[in-house]
């Protein structure tokens, strides 16, 4: 068995979500690590978002250091400017220029409220591949609440969590999971690029974070129905809607009186021992009350730390302990099959 | 010349103090790292002290994080339970079980106060080969103060302080060590697996600490008769009585109105730059004063703080030069002896 | 391209600045590494400023933490005591001594205001070699302030900073740069062991620092002549005239009205990430007044600053990302010069 600490995980050409829109000004430079490579991200005076190697062509000083300007970012050593495609624009007492003088620019996507980048080969980068979030960001019947952690821990740890249905009742017992949970059956099933993984609760006490929201009056039908795409996000679909009431009809039964949910959650590799995990949460319910905004976050970030906390000491078990070979259970899985597509991507079969 | 920090110390076939016995309970699992390896240890509800390795067998989260439940421990990601033999009990929705999922187990002993457990071939495992406390832990005339340091250096250099005479007037001058020590010979013998080192100061004033707790009228005569168990647990005893009296007669001269110490100090290596050092002064006098114990383990406890800066500083030298090679001086004997003896032992020559 | 970060510069036969002559005494040793070897320092009762290894020939415990006494120090773990040579005097209970016990000793000279240690073959360390700055530390027409700063880059990086002008406008603007700088040449020439860089300012506004120290009624001619000795020690004169009153004239025209600094920096490896930076900065003004030697104290450790920050950036992404290879720039001639010749060097085409 390969190691935990996959790095099949760690493609190259792939779309990752590197900040938030709003982190990116033309007042200061952003400087972030994704696949071990130093970035700079700024925008343009002009409002273009670009993503540039931290790294001045000249002598290495990050350009993060250095000063945005229009069209472009000067390195703050030695005066050195470069366009938004990595070209060379000016160097200091030297109108001629230099021939070679330019830094690795990298595709960027600004969309649904995310700015994503791409990390391989320039060629290949097609902005249809971006996830799209465009349903819930740009709907006003849905209402987001958002968050970032940065994990000690290698993204495929992050990720074998965020596939798995069995941690729920040990790792969350008093937040988003619940004992019982392990007495429905979870349905899993491939994708072309990803795996579908759905489980229904039906007729069960509402979970302590949905009947605080949702007021049921009565049992409900709940649904966890996720949607993996490689190599680390993921799109989840939740909810809890009065039992009996048909959520469960497919496409859609009525889902009158219901809370739903769509999460996204975005895994971006920093290096082999650090994730960017980027989140957003919409809502379908109380569109206007901003405490719910906070109700959400708070919720969902103290689910997330219980997490955290566990796989980071998983990470470090590992990296204490390599020579130690796990053993799959049968919740395994979903995480089973993503890992065995990223290895099969990894040997060159998969495109 | 072999390393200062030799790694003839780290034997795996042998037993070493991992913790006190409070240290184990049933509330919830101690963490602990012997020679590089992650051990977990707690006491089932049924009373059962039990070492098992750190990490889950199905995807290495530590098991310190688990939970203690009747006739074993559960792991508080994915909710896998062990028995105290490290087999598997239980894996939840699988109730057919796993054929290979099982921990690491390593003997434990629980005995006179400390709990010792051995790190190699189970099946070499022999309890009568743990060091014998019991004179002293099982009698009503010895009373112990405890201490226990987490040193960041090499198990070799503490043993190497251990064992050497030669140090206490320098590191020791206001505390244990005094100048004229230097005038009094050692005799040092090789044992089977170990060296007996004795020293006796005959008609000498008594050590500040002696004098502070024993009140001499006049002149002592002292003593420290060390016996060292390979790999690396000192067995000492020591005192001071009135001058004259005839204490060094043996087996026993009259020790009327003498003060009598035995001190065991058990070095186990937590990896090549990390020893836990467990210790136990044991005195025959003001039995029925708490203070005592107090005033005996602060004073233990400054001289061995001496110590520690020294080898700690040492340490981190011969880490940055490495290249450096020391050289034996006439004091060195019973280190030397100690360290010949595991070296034959390392190539074999000794079982 | 070689690496930035340039181990050329790491010449073992060579004199380097380790401390100030006030830090050696003879109450307190001082530990201090240089090259990566860790040297002790101290003062004998008898005045003698003393370089050894670090590391006690017996069992390696830092000498730093020993005892200087009259004629040597004596370690204090065990005991033993060496000369300022390295010889060995004392072995404790051992009076026979020990043929082969002695630390390394280094050449060490004291001379106008700086200790210098020889790093390389002792039979190579040439007095004479040692840099000059008997003009101002033994003249009573200048004054000086002193500072030294542990700098986190290799010091290679620190020489490319001090060796360029083309940094000053973009990382001192507030400071001792001034965007106007960059309209005037720079003149570069090798020397044997070296480079000479001058840049004269002809009709310019004084920079900020000069005129609130100068308080020149109008526009001045201003001067920076460096002379840089390898490996890494840079002597510059600098400082600003009444305009046309023929400072610039050779040797040297009327300075009547003028103010005049002169400053060395000397880089001392401590490793290959560290460097010590010790500076002196003279004046020929206001030699009486304090606060003045308080004032440029504070001026040239604000410009320094500003440096360090950007050098320690700089460093940080060259070991993060080794692979990107830096391009030159003319700016660069002078360093690129120093470069060369340290390449000669390494290469032994040069003594």
């Amino acid at each position: 068995m390969k190691s935990l600490a996959s790095n099949d995980f760690l493609i190259r050409d792939a779309w990752y979500v590197v900040a938030w829109p709003h982190e990116l000004t033309a007042d200061r430079p952003l400087a972030r690590t994704v696949l071990g490579e130093d970035l700079v991200l700024f925008r343009t005076p002009e409002g273009q978002a670009v993503a540039l190697e931290d790294r001045c062509a000249h002598r290495l000083a990050p350009l993060s250091r250095g000063r945005i300007e229009s069209g472009g970012i000067r390195c703050l050593y030695h005066g050195v400017k470069f366009a938004p495609s990595g070209q060379c624009l000016e160097i200091p007492a030297q109108p001629q220029g230099h021939p070679n003088m330019c830094v690795r620019h990298y595709p960027l996507v600004e969309r649904d409220g995310f700015i994503h980048v791409w990390m391989g080969d320039p060629g290949k980068a097609d902005a249809e591949r971006v996830i799209d979030a465009s349903p819930w960001a740009s709907s006003p019947h849905w209402k987001p609440s958002r968050g970032y952690l940065h994990v000690k821990a290698h993204v495929s740890l992050i990720a074998d969590n965020l596939l798995d249905f069995g941690h729920l009742p040990f790792v969350h017992p008093n937040t988003v999971g619940a004992a019982q949970q392990a007495d429905f059956a979870t349905e899993v099933r491939p994708l072309a690029e990803g795996v579908q993984t759905d489980r229904w609760y039906i007729d069960v006490p509402a979970s302590a974070f949905h009947q605080s929201v949702g007021h049921f009056k009565g049992r409900v039908d709940a649904w966890h129905c996720f949607r993996w795409h490689l190599p680390a996000i993921m799109s989840l679909n939740s909810g809890s809607a009065p039992t009996g009431t048909g959520a469960r009809e497919k496409p859609h039964g009525s889902r009158e009186g219901a809370i739903e949910f769509h999460h996204i959650a975005a895994l971006t590799p920093q290096d082999e021992d650090h994730t960017h995990y980027f989140w957003v949460h919409w809502r379908n319910f109380a569109l206007d009350e901003p405490a719910m905004t906070d109700t959400v976050h708070r919720n969902i970030m103290a689910a997330f730390s219980e997490d955290q906390a566990m796989v980071e000491a998983q990470h470090a078990a590992i990296r204490r302990g390599a020579q130690t070979v796990p053993k799959a259970i049968m919740a395994d899985r979903a995480l089973s099959l993503v890992r065995s597509q990223l290895a099969r991507r990894a040997q060159g079969s998969v495109a």
